[in-house]
């Protein structure tokens, strides 16, 4: 890897952490430059715009989340219904494991980003629905393997599924709730009860 | 209502507007000073310091999501399960309805404040607790008139109810999925009818 790649990288991996405590917006080029020791406009050169970093953070942190979330979970079998069961639990575990120390990166880069048109929303809006994507994918392969049952909604899914992972995290994050997660397992469990029983 | 009153008043009022938009981190004595036509320093005298008006801005959000949310509500008859699906109405029409321009002011104030502590975190922290409590008191209501059952884990209930509220802003707000409400309502109805199952 050549040296400017590397320096590009710390640059992007320090932001990520910084702005996983003081958000997106709080990320300040000069405080950066000064944590690694650089020149101000060294470290500008290398994106051209703060918007620029800012995309490269969100997606820095997306490549962080598949390889921490999904890939491990989509080692397990069988597929389907026990790969969504892997990921629940990584993912409950994700703000710890992510290596940025503010909570989850993403519901604070949403809650920034959703208002403001750019190349880093952007970014944002297409690692989101990648996210959904690959929920979706799983929940199909589970109806297909008879796991769930075949006329599933699965964009109905994986949006409950979402939901259970925001509402954990605001009663763990913000309120210390020690029972967050425990309530969050017992949502999944009926989730997934539920999209196995054959319709009414 | 005395002229220092009306100040502070309209001082909140332009704090939240700007904190919906910009974030709480984002607000700026000195903007709000000059949108007001007051100097900064006067501004400032009517609270004492910044920490004490983002308090004030996170109470009066409070009070809006009371009156517009709740209250409407809790007029609802018979009490109970009725009064929870009125509420879960309401709700999704709070970010539209509360005069704030930038989507869900708690969802971008939890993410700003979960990590910093104060005055304006305990305010939230304050008020996140009592609708937890509101909910739980709706729920209890709701099992005592045979609407749900008796064993019915009350505080399961209500984090399941914000999450599925989490999910759905989170979908609309980000993502401009059309179908987010759609698919909120039919979770909240899933919610409903598997607390009205007698237990397994």
């Amino acid at each position: 890897m050549r040296k400017g790649e590397l320096t590009r990288e710390s640059i992007v991996s320090l932001a990520a952490s910084v702005a996983s405590k003081v958000g997106l917006n709080g990320l300040s080029i000069g405080a950066l430059a000064d944590s690694l020791q650089l020149s101000k406009s060294g470290l500008f050169a290398h994106f051209g715009s703060k918007e620029r970093l800012t995309a490269e953070v969100v997606a820095y942190a997306g490549d962080r989340f598949r390889s921490i979330v999904l890939e491990p979970a989509l080692l397990v079998t069988p597929r389907g219904e026990p790969q969504l069961r892997a990921i629940f639990e990584s993912w409950l575990d994700w703000p710890r494991k992510s290596g940025l120390p503010g909570g989850c990166f993403f519901v604070a880069a949403a809650t920034e980003l959703d208002d403001r048109p750019g190349e880093a929303r952007d970014k944002l809006v297409a690692l989101q629905r990648a996210w959904f994507e690959t929920l979706a994918a799983l929940v199909k392969r589970a109806c297909r393997e008879g796991q769930f049952r075949s006329d599933l909604d699965t964009e109905q899914f994986s949006q409950d599924m979402y939901g259970i992972m925001l509402g954990c995290h605001h009663a763990s994050r913000l309120l210390h709730d020690r029972r967050a997660e425990t309530r969050a397992r017992r949502a999944f469990a009926n989730l997934l009860i539920a999209a196995a029983r054959p319709n009414r």
